[in-house]
């Protein structure tokens, strides 16, 4: 039903042409090795096992979904996941980006990013078994004892075993300083967990033979709120020390959600009885140590909607070209057919172009934040590691929110290209948009994500690293700015960098006597600050395109034409969006609750 | 499973103190009798039948759907809706506000709107039975003859059968030109009707003894395209003279679509395999007899999405009251509770005031056009009549595409205003989020609409319509353009109307020259227009509520808040539209289909 070609081209273009990925690597240690056919070879690796393996169980997965055995409490995915599974580990796909110490294949960020792209454009609700291990491995990774690492981390890295994070309780999403679990120290060192926790994916299934439930709880004498929270880790069987499984430990499903979408995700209510578990890291930092998990988990989200995005475009492009009705207002133009296929509609194609861009732009633009991840952590002068950190924790919200939010409104678009067939099941492009909108709600909703922007990220340090960030768009705007062919492109993003400037100071002011203007204005913000990136981006690929249009290669005619319907038809968002946010607090907070 | 409570005050104040319904009816000899009681009454009990009796069917509806019997293709809806039928039937509801001559109660269309509202309400599923019906109902009327009238009228008008409408096939849904059902003369002056549709809502079900199959096919003579289309009536059991039932008709249900949501309806493909049916109207003429139909149809859908996005919030708004999570930025609220409610914060408040704003203005601009059909029927004035028919036909297609916009928009929110548990069936959010959906695509994509409004009905007369509704505008803000306390109103507003009077121009002179211009702006331009109408209400309700909002009753505090709400929040969209709508078609066009 449908089809996933992997856009290889496009990921290479963004990886060789547009951010230099090759040489950028080769600064590190680390990365000294790999060179652009290693990535090349990889991304066709990747785009083989996604399209055969993942995406022909993508709309069998969602129509099954996932079974509870209610006396054994196992849970059964649908049919092919856990052969899928096995064929992923055993192409060694759980370790490309993982520490060789401990197994892993040492691969760049950047390049695992393209590969998550892909996972998910052929099957979200089965990427997110393996994908919430990739968290759990980077927790263990950074605030593991040597011993959990070294029980851990192998089976972690091989895919043998996967990972959960268990945060969630029926009382408390947002606001974990309300969680209750608790943890009772043990003499041996161990703790007794118990508790209930909701929302746990991939919580409970049979494609591996152990699970590492990462688990928020309480100590006994824990300070109340966010400061008396940590973190456990409790295998759903507990290993012996030479790896092996011994006895089965008391975290079990209760119940599986039923959901408006990832119906192939098992979505777990988790009960948590007297299990056996191990703190991570320091009492009460447990929050700190999630944390690590929570921005693995958010880039990741923000992932998981340009992947549908890029596979309801495919489809959507598909069905445009194929699909005959009506005649083009301008004339007939395919005489031998009934009717002409609907592209030729003029607002057909603005569906179609619109989830183009929001894929090629959060492509562009996720790429780069995976490429400052592996700077961040493996460049070897610490200034350029500073500002890589500052710039991932500044854009990572933004990477959340501003990809789903586009992810909800490209595969609904993509779906109204079908007509009446896109809310037919069996076309799948109603999926799409089912799967899409968990995006805008997990790992911190998209107002919280926008919270933690406008907040934390740009307000609490003055506007020190939305600074440093614009320098690069002032240097680039600098740079192009003589260039005419690109004023087209550079006037309106300078145009929109300087509003951006003074829409921060102004909200900084309203804030710093009213905080509830940060949080009236916090949502239309981050889509302002997402539309400055994505123009960023845009503009350069169009500086690319431009300089390489006539060779040839109608690759770069379309990536123009894709960057100038950007400017045209998407960045426009801003003028309504920049009204939104200049509007104020109080014509959302004059109201009393009660007359509502 | 959440609640819902007809918005009684709200529909009152639309009717009596911002249309004055009551007076405006007086005008006509067929409603001289309505008074402001019986209009009350109507709705008291109204809301109750829709509350009590359907409501509580929703969410099971969806979960159960429906089932086909592969051997006697009879279907059969979820439980409780034959039940709940039987009672709608018992209590007179189907012939509100059909004519007394067939039984009808002769209750205005402005009463059976608000009615309608709250049926999409409580159960958007359940109502389509119904609801098709009644465009049945208005086709026959207008286009039967007299004793096709006397046979089928009473039966809809009592609710006894219902009716469908069989336009699509698979291969033609908005471009019914091609159509392939044959309709073969007979020597009784009857036809046998073959083919095959899909898509039709309610096409097979045990709720009524018949079903009224309204099916599009072609003569054997006919031309090609559109004018070669005739209508024929269809009935599941051919009638006799006496209204008993004759022979079953072999127009079969084949099979039953997966769809998104509305899974309480019967999706059916039905096999016409040589039934027996009559033509309505004149041949070749279908198409013109059905939209009568389509027109009804067309209000009808965005009443189905007016009506969810009301029950969205009003459960949104229970949760957010409820749901206790973090506190104000601007301190400590609920210091009795662990958290304050989260309606404390700004960005939940934006989320259900949206979906206010939006259910608000939908039910004033439905209200409106509703009463302005009363009028185009029953008018004793012509030339009323004829503006009131202009009228109607101008703001159907916004009713139809802006409301249903809106509705995607509101449902989605106020789902989001439950974080996870929005994501979750129990909650029954994310249903109104996949029954909206198809509100967008169905009798017409909202494409089509957008292009009925700028093609057909403002640029073919050269803008005549639009004019006339400016005018009324126009009167409005120089009545109020010296009122001070008005001025935050007037003066968008005025500025708005002039920004549609200078696009409108501007697109016509560009489409005359090049047809894709007209395409390429439609989509942006009606949302443009949809919120010029909103604006013209809001503020007609803005100065209702500020000369009485010192009257003590909170109502006026609340509309005033949220028309303000309107102002500054919503209505910036048009920021955006504008400059998408005059960016030109050359952004869309200029890439060959082949480079997408």
């Amino acid at each position: 039903m449908g089809q996933y070609i992997a856009p290889l081209r496009d990921m290479q273009f963004v990886l060789h042409e547009l951010l230099h990925a090759e040489d950028e690597l080769k600064q590190m240690q680390k990365y000294v090795d790999i060179d652009a056919d290693i990535i090349n070879q990889v991304l066709e690796e990747g785009g083989k096992f996604t399209s055969e393996v993942l995406f022909p169980l993508n709309h069998s997965g969602d129509r099954e979904g996932c079974t509870l055995d209610p006396v054994t409490h196992e849970v059964t995915p649908p049919a092919g996941f856990k052969a899928a599974y096995a064929q992923y580990v055993a192409a060694g796909w759980p370790s490309l980006s993982c520490d060789p110490e401990y197994g892993g294949q040492g691969l760049p960020m950047v390049l695992q990013n393209s590969f998550f792209e892909m996972l998910n454009s052929s099957n979200q609700a089965w990427t997110m078994y393996p994908g919430l291990s990739h968290g759990a491995y980077e927790c263990l990774h950074e605030h593991g004892t040597a011993e959990q690492k070294a029980l851990y981390l192998p089976k972690l890295v091989s895919g043998e075993w996967t990972g959960t994070m268990c945060l969630t309780e029926a009382h408390c999403g947002t606001d974990l300083g309300l969680l209750r679990s608790k943890a009772e120290p043990q003499a041996d060192g161990s703790y007794k967990i118990t508790g209930s926790k909701i929302f746990i994916s991939a919580g409970e299934h049979d494609m591996v033979q152990n699970i590492l439930h990462l688990v928020l709880a309480r100590l006994p004498d824990a300070p109340q709120g966010t400061h008396g929270i940590s973190l456990f880790i409790v295998p759903k069987f507990l290993p012996n020390a030479d790896g092996t499984l011994g006895a089965r430990n008391p975290i079990f499903c209760g119940a599986l959600e039923e959901k408006m979408g990832i119906h192939g995700n098992a979505t777990c209510q988790m009960n948590i009885d007297g299990a056996t578990g191990w703190m991570i890291g320091q009492p009460n930092k447990g929050l700190n140590a999630m944390f690590v998990m929570m921005n693995a988990a958010r880039l990741g989200v923000g992932m998981q909607s340009l992947g549908l995005t890029e596979v309801a475009y495919q489809n959507a492009l598909l069905y445009a070209k194929d699909r005959l009705q009506m005649r083009s207002l301008t004339g007939v133009k395919a005489a031998d057919k009934p009717a002409d296929p609907i592209i030729v509609h003029p607002d057909v194609r603005r569906m179609l172009l619109t989830a183009k861009a929001y894929a090629e732009g959060g492509r562009a633009f996720s790429s780069y934040v995976a490429l400052q991840i592996d700077r961040e952590l493996n460049h070897p002068d610490e200034a350029v590691r500073k500002d890589a950190a500052d710039e991932v924790a500044l854009l990572t919200p933004i990477i959340k929110a501003f990809l789903t939010d586009n992810g909800w409104i490209a595969t609904s678009e993509a779906m109204q290209v079908y007509g009446g067939h896109g809310y037919i099941a069996e076309w799948g492009m109603e999926q799409y948009v089912r799967d899409a909108r968990i995006n805008m709600i997990y790992e911190g909703t998209n107002t919280i994500q926008s919270l933690d922007l406008l907040g934390r990220k740009i307000l609490l340090d003055n506007g020190a690293k939305l600074r440093k960030f614009g320098e690069k768009i002032r240097v680039f705007i600098e740079e192009n700015g003589t260039d005419e062919a690109m004023s087209e492109f550079i006037t309106p993003l300078a145009d929109l960098a300087e509003k951006v400037t003074k829409l921060t100071m102004e909200i900084g002011m309203k804030a710093f006597q009213n905080p509830d203007e940060a949080g009236a204005a916090a949502v239309p913000y981050l889509r302002v600050a997402g539309h400055l990136v994505y123009a960023y981006f845009f503009a350069q690929m169009a500086r690319l395109a431009l300089a390489k249009q006539d060779g040839g290669d109608n690759f770069y005619k379309a990536k123009l034409a894709t960057s100038r319907f950007y400017f045209a038809r998407l960045l426009p968002e801003t003028a309504m969006l920049i009204r939104q946010a200049r509007s104020g607090s109080a014509n959302l907070m004059a109201l009393d609750a009660e007359l509502f």
